[in-house]
């Protein structure tokens, strides 16, 4: 198994999803020990920085690749196994960035009102207990909440000539921060481009769904990822596939959009996974489909349709990749 | 205890929320003992069943109710406990009813497309085994899932005068179509009107997060209710507690309105429970909510915001109400 | 002609659509001389007024009405001519309701937001050259803009058993706030219930399209209604007819799928009048239509579609009720 | 003054809004005479056609540029104003395109229903008389429509490093599909990178607001453009002005997203131009705007809130540079 490591430079951060040459070319198999930064770039250190002050915001969420897999065309399907994800540091960082955020005015949702105050919140992470510390700023709490490590970002390059920011989710990946995104899935991601040219970043300790305030329990992570390739069957809509559900990620604006899109994915997968008409996929959708949001923060908002594999037959999604990646992974 | 049966006749059902008088009037400790129809009025009963032949639209969603709650005033909060939530007949049914759902084209997403066909399931309950089974009528599956009675439907009176329509969710309660709404759930609930006048109705045997087709497995229900009343505090959308989970809904257009709300009347009640500042709140609710979609299928669509309490210090939201209730009905 | 003039008191005033008794019952033929307070019930006269503390938000918009049709059936077609429309007062009064308007944060955009800012805008009517005058408050601009007297609320009783607030637009039309509603159109909405319980308010001196802060220039008006009625042919959506256009409003949440109502509704009545095929129409529509906007504050939004007659060939719409009715007007 | 003719050949045409080398590099005060394709690259002629047997999907909307504008910095404002527009053919079309509309489902909003029929209308051009002919292709109606022709698309290369498709409107312009875009305007667009990087292109002979099948009466033109500079002042979202209007366009979704960011935009004009508090602005604003709708089908929606010059005072946008190019544009 040819492995890769890298932990790129600060000159050697990416921002976008296509426009810049790969760092690496890999083969199908191979295995990336790879680190990232976290969102802000590692530039909001302490519960005293404030974003307008410390962050440069043409430089955040900072990628790491991407990668051109040899052999990969436009119509593949890229599969991307998480095999471990640990946090690489003591500490994470979450803030309110003016403008920016589920409950507060926007660009976008452009309203008359001030930006709500700027606050910023340092997590201490405790690696026995597999937790970091909530502190409050404004008020008295403390609270030690379990970790869930998760990468908000993963994507492969678009299509259309597009280049897009690394804080853009679509139908290429991207920053669709979701907690599903976790260590032992496999994500299966459309390929648009020669090679692919995927990256990943933006590591979170810990997400709620919905990413309310658009900042996550953010720092810089160890990823492990094994690398694989269909020829073939790409999604219209990012895929992942865990031990125990089928998952489909919708981005788009509003948010039912993005929602209908992750559910006609699934209705499209049940009909390949078991020959579901698609009237029956979506009467059994309505009755077992699990629903919860990922982030209502971002350019698009991202929705997630995902099913229990233990409410469905057997089946067999890309001949049984995840299966194959999960038991590559264990002979790690 | 005072103990309330009702199993309303076809003439005694109620299909608003306001607007009508009271079937019953009660004191708060009530027990109800209630029945409901399901959500077709019992009219959809085969496969061969087409909805636009057999059902008359301005008969569904059927209420049993509405009751009238001594004491209660505009401002106070209603509590009601679910008790128990039985499955009335072996079987039911779900739908595509023409121009409704939310991978149709619909009244208001109004698009120039042919309706969706019209196509009938009918499940089969083994209360033995706990499950309904689905039959595909157009391809080769079937399954047994595990049933999950809840009420699509629990509301008071509205506010301004207004008399909302069964299939309508919003601050009143109403067609909220949550799977949180479960027995071992208690649900609160601003009073708008004198006696609150609450109802129930729209049992579903199961359904998914978000309702897709717009009719879960709709089927008559035996309820068991019990009713208390809180001077003041009433929230200003619907909260639920569980032994594990605070919930709120929120409903409204576009989605992430509906999140959105859902969210804030959240921020307001980790306010309430434990002194948070607001912008605290919003800091932790990012990394600790939960958010299930509801229904994307109503007049306003539904969202989630949910907490697990094992996350949180220990709390006694309305002076433990839900503790004393979930007591009081084990000694039924 | 029957002629009735009515000018309620304060405590006849209407708060609702549906759910009242009649004022009065009317023939079709009739001519109303009808006068109405304006939205914030005549309480807000000061630049200094605050609205949090001088209005009562559970009297705001009243109606004057309603008016039982005689012959009015569910399916019918009332037909509601606007004569003519002048300013009952010398002033009239714009103000920002907390957490109200369309660049703020709102009950349904929920945000974190405090409220902005309580202003209150006076406007002088001079009745001579027939303008208002706008005075800045919080810096130095005074601007004569000439008077555009219109009604934003017009509306029958709802379908499906509902009372709604006369602050909402839907169907049945209601609080639609567009300029639209003006001296010399024809308003023409489904009848819903016997009588068809219309009723009107809410005059606007003047207002932009899409009325952003959610209060135009509004003031007391002297309305003159001719009413008529057309055995079926119930349009789904409000529809207005001009001397020189076709209108169709519809309301929705979001805005896109106000729009599309709208659209639909127009393709609908280009199918009936010119026997267009719904593909042609659409086509037809994608090159003339004009879409100005009228609310995006209420409880739905309304958006408009609308063809200039002198694009099309000629037409009689409801059998050329508009033409007769203009008609009449003009022997008044 | 330098004068740049191009008509680009099929294999220069531009797709994208940056990501491509410039076609030339001009200094402020060119004129440009220009010609563009249709959207459909020409490959749509006959009423036969059906775009998804004739179209190349990656290759519609080709642009004519870009230019290299000497001095553009960041921050700049490039001024562009269309001295004149004419068909440069004698015949346009428009089509229904498979899951594209305002009135079909889409890939966003997706749905279960099979896509509306494909249908091609041929429009002949009557240079003489200013009209183009629309045939009803399903049903009998022919109608002389006057002509208006439009840019669809004015933009420059968007700021963060992306590059668009020529399909989407945003900040940088791009394919806003507004009949604003006319001869005799100025647009005004913030620039991003270095030299501006603007192009043109999507013809349009007449456009209704909304654009709602997603295809206008698309023809190949002849433009005149005028190139100037203004240093510094870039506005956030594009701003045009015509003799009679101020105008900006916001793009994003939902719809209410669009019109608020164009609102809020003209909200800033308004300040920059009178001094006007923000308050002040919104509450004119709100008694005065104009909100048609541009589109309603792009990969994001566009609303226009546009203020008649007669209601305001006098005003000198951008130092007096619309007046300073309209009188330039006599000369020619």
């Amino acid at each position: 198994m040819d492995v890769v490591e890298y932990r790129p430079e600060r000159e050697q951060y990416v921002w976008t999803f296509g426009g810049v040459a790969p760092s690496h070319r890999i083969t199908p198999g191979t295995l990336l020990r790879l680190w990232t930064e976290d969102a802000f770039s590692g530039r909001l250190t302490r519960t005293s920085d404030r974003p307008s002050a410390v962050l440069d915001m043409t430089e955040v969420n900072p990628q790491t690749g991407p990668f051109y897999v040899e052999g990969a065309e436009p119509g593949d399907t890229l599969a991307l196994h998480i095999v471990d994800l640990t946090p690489a540091r003591n500490w994470a960082a979450s803030t309110t960035i003016p403008f920016f955020g589920a409950l507060s005015a926007t660009d976008r949702t452009a309203l008359l009102h001030d930006p709500l105050p700027e606050q910023t919140w340092i997590y201490q992470l405790d690696r026995d207990r597999g937790t970091v510390l909530f502190e409050a700023q404004r008020s008295d709490l403390r609270l030690e909440l379990p970790i869930n490590p998760m990468l908000g970002t993963v994507g492969v390059a678009p299509a259309g000539r597009e280049v897009r920011s690394s804080l853009v989710p679509d139908k290429f990946g991207g920053n669709m921060d979701t907690p599903e995104m976790r260590a032992g899935v496999t994500c299966f991601l459309g390929v648009n481009v020669e090679g692919a040219m995927f990256s990943i970043g933006d590591g979170h300790y810990r997400q709620g769904e919905g990413e309310s305030c658009g900042t996550a329990v953010e720092g810089a992570m160890d990823a492990t990822i094994l690398v694989e390739l269909v020829k073939g069957g790409a999604p219209e809509w990012p895929r992942i596939e865990s031990d125990s559900h089928y998952v489909v990620v919708g981005s788009s604006r509003p948010l039912e959009d993005a929602w209908r899109a992750s559910q006609i994915g699934m209705i499209g997968w049940l009909g390949e996974l078991y020959g579901l008409d698609r009237l029956d996929a979506y009467q059994l959708l309505t009755q077992i489909s699990e629903s919860p949001l990922a982030n209502v923060v971002d350019t698009n908002y991202s929705a997630i349709t995902k099913v229990a594999k233990d409410l469905l037959p057997a089946g067999a999604a890309y001949g049984g990749m995840h299966r194959y990646l999960r038991d590559q992974a264990r002979t790690l």
